[in-house]
C-alpha cells in the first residue's frame, strides 16, 4: 500500500491545500451542531483527488467524506497521498469510527491539520497515534483561520456554555429608535440582510421581552436557507408577553422558548442543557447590556447607519458597567453607506466565563 | 498671437489635466480664507507648461500663478494654450485684477473649468466674456470634485455663515466617557492624529464650556503645520470658565474667544462678522447637540473606536430632536481598528439655513 517516495513538504503548498480544506469546512457552518464545521482535501502527485466536509452531526466526518470522494475519483492514488484537515482528526470511536484509523487503513502517508482538538484532554493525541503507525504528521498550517472556524465549538466544549454573538443595529450616535413620526428602521436593507446571515450560524436567537413587544419580530432565516429554524428564545423578567406575537403563533411556534427571571449566564446554562451550542443575541438594549455585564459575549457584530438621532433609546441599557469592553481582531466591513464593525471582546478576567 | 490649429477637445484628456489642477488646489486648503482653494494648470501641445494655486488671500489667483509659471518655463507656448482651472475665473477687478482679462491678454486659446462661481450673481459670467473675445470655454469638467473643494466657500458666500464641520470621537455604542478608573481616551492615537488634521482646514475651532472644564484642551495644530493657529472659541451658557485653562494662558491666548448666551446660529453670525468662514466643532455633547438641532452643521466626521462602554456621557446631548439627520456622500475610512465615518447632513428644510 505504500509509495516509494515520501510526500514532499512545502509550507506554501501546504497553505494552499489547507485553504481549500477551509473552503470545504465553511460549507458546513451552521449545520453541524454540536459538532464543529470541518473540511478536508486529499492530495496526490500535486493534484487534489478528494474533498469533503462534515455536513451534520451523525453523518461522516470530513476526513471520511474526502476519502469516499477520492475512492470515486482516483482509488489508485489514495495510498501514499496527503490529507489536509482543518481540525485534528478524532482518535476516539464515536458514532462514525475514529478518523485516525480510517486514514491509516486507506494508506494515507501524511496528515496535515490546522487546529488541534480544542478539548485539552484530546489535543495532539492523533499525532502520537499516527506517527506510531508510520504516518507523517504536520500541525498548525493556517492555524489561526482554522481556529477561528472552531471558536464556537471550542467555547462550548471547554466551558459547557453556548458561544454568544451580540448583534446590534444603531445610528452613528448609538441610538436604536428614531424621533416620533419617522420610520422604524435605522440600518439599511442591505445591512439588515447581512445581519440576518448571522442567524444561519447559530442554534438559537435570543431577544428580550421589550424587543418582542416593540418589534414583534419573526426571527426566521432568509428565504432559501436549508438550515433548520433556530430556536427563538425570549428572556424576560416578568411582565406581559403578547400572546398574539409572531413567535407564539407562526409556523415555527414550536421553536420558541421563554426563559423567565434568569441571569444571562443561567439562561445560557439552560440553553446548553437543551443541546444549544451557539446563541445570537439580537437585543434589545437591556438584554444586550445584561449579556455584556455578565461577560457572556464571545463575538460582536455592530451595524451602524449614517444617521444621527440625537436622542432615543441607547443601544445598550441597564446599570453602569464596572469596565468598558475593548474588541480584538476588529473587522470593518462597509455595506453600502452602512458599516459592520465586528470583533471579539477582550474580557478583563477571561477565566470568569470558564466553568 | 494665435495658433493656426484649434486646441483639441477630448473629455478624457480634459479630466486628466483637471485632476492635476485639483492637486494644485488642495495644496491651498486651509490657507486661503476667505477665498476658496483653487488650482490651475496650463497645457500646450499635450504637455503641462505651467501650474499654480491660490496660496493666500491677497496673493495672486491660481490662474495668475500658473501663467507666471508658464512664463518661466515655456513663454513661447502660452499663446494658443489651454488653461484648466478648478473654479470659474473671476471677471471682476478685485485686489489682483480680473483673471478673465489676464487669460485673454496672455493669448490663452481655451479655458476649461470645473465648478461655476458659487455666487449666483457671477455664475457663468466668465463664459460670456471669454467667448466674446474668441476664447473657447468648456465648463463642468470634474465638476463634483471641484465643487466639493469649494463647499466651505460656497456656504459662506451664499449664506454669510461659516461652514461648520462637526467632529466627535466615541465608543461603538456612542459614549464619550469610560467607566470611572479607566483612561480618558476612547479613540486611538492614530484616529486622534487624523482628526487633528481637520483643524488645518478651518478658521476657528469651537467647543462648549463643559469640554473646556473636563478636558482643558489646547486646540492647537499638529507639529509642523505652517498654518496660523485657528481661533479657539468657547460657547457657554454662563457658569465658570477656569481662568487657568490652557486656552486662556498658553502662547495662543490672543486667539481665544468666549461667546456667551448665544444660540448656535447667532454664534456663527458673530464669528462671520470676525471674518471667520469655517468652524470645526469639537464637542462636547451639548454644543454638538445644539449645532444639529439648529441645522447648522455642513459636514460630519465621526471617529469610532472598537470599545463598548455601556453607559457614560452620550456623544450628543440636549433636548430631543424633531427629526433625525441622515448623511449623504458617506465615506467610511478605517484607521487601524478605529474608523472615521464622514458625510454631509441632509437637512429636511435645507432653505432654513440660507439667510
Amino acid at each position: 500500500m505504500e509509495n516509494n517516495t515520501m510526500p514532499t513538504i512545502d509550507s506554501e503548498t501546504d497553505s494552499h491545500w489547507m485553504s481549500l480544506a477551509l473552503e470545504q469546512a465553511r460549507q458546513g457552518v451552521g449545520f453541524t451542531s454540536p459538532n464543529p464545521a470541518v473540511g478536508a482535501v486529499i492530495v496526490s502527485g500535486g493534484e487534489m483527488i478528494g474533498q469533503g466536509y462534515h455536513r451534520k452531526a451523525g453523518q461522516p466526518h470530513a476526513e471520511i467524506e474526502a476519502l469516499r470522494d477520492a475512492q470515486k475519483r482516483a482509488p489508485d492514488q489514495i495510498a501514499g497521498a496527503t490529507i489536509y484537515v482543518t481540525l485534528e482528526p478524532c482518535s476516539t470511536q464515536g458514532r462514525t469510527g475514529a478518523c485516525t484509523v480510517a486514514i491509516q487503513s486507506a494508506g494515507i502517508q501524511r496528515v496535515v491539520w490546522g487546529a488541534d482538538d480544542p478539548n485539552p484532554a484530546h489535543a495532539g493525541r492523533a499525532q502520537e497515534l499516527l506517527e506510531a503507525v508510520g504516518v507523517t504528521v504536520t500541525r498548525g498550517v493556517l492555524r489561526e483561520a482554522c481556529e477561528d472556524l472552531l471558536r464556537p465549538f471550542a467555547k462550548w466544549i471547554t466551558t459547557g456554555l453556548p458561544y454568544v454573538i451580540a448583534k446590534a443595529g444603531q445610528s452613528l450616535d448609538g441610538r436604536i429608535t428614531r424621533p416620533a413620526g419617522e420610520g422604524q428602521w435605522i440600518t439599511s436593507e442591505a445591512a439588515r440582510a447581512h445581519s440576518q446571515g448571522l442567524r444561519a450560524r447559530v442554534d438559537a436567537i435570543l431577544i428580550g421581552a421589550e424587543t418582542l413587544r416593540r418589534d414583534n419580530p419573526r426571527l426566521t432565516l432568509r428565504n432559501g436557507s436549508l438550515k433548520e429554524q433556530p430556536w427563538r428564545v425570549v428572556l424576560t423578567r416578568g411582565g406581559d408577553l403578547p400572546a398574539e406575537s409572531r413567535l407564539f403563533t407562526d409556523e415555527h411556534q414550536m421553536r420558541t422558548l421563554v426563559l423567565r427571571d434568569l441571569s444571562f449566564k443561567d439562561a445560557l446554562k439552560a440553553l446548553a442543557a437543551q443541546g444549544i451550542t451557539s446563541v445570537l443575541v439580537e437585543g434589545g438594549a437591556n438584554v444586550l447590556g445584561q449579556a455584556f455585564r455578565e461577560h457572556c459575549v464571545d463575538e460582536v457584530c455592530w451595524y451602524i447607519a449614517p444617521r444621527l438621532c440625537g436622542a432615543g433609546l441607547p443601544v445598550l441599557a441597564g446599570p453602569e458597567w464596572a469596565q468598558s469592553v475593548a474588541l480584538d481582531k476588529v473587522s470593518i466591513l462597509p455595506i453600502g453607506d452602512n458599516v459592520c464593525i465586528a470583533g471579539l471582546p477582550v474580557w478583563p478576567n477571561f477565566e470568569s466565563v470558564i466553568e
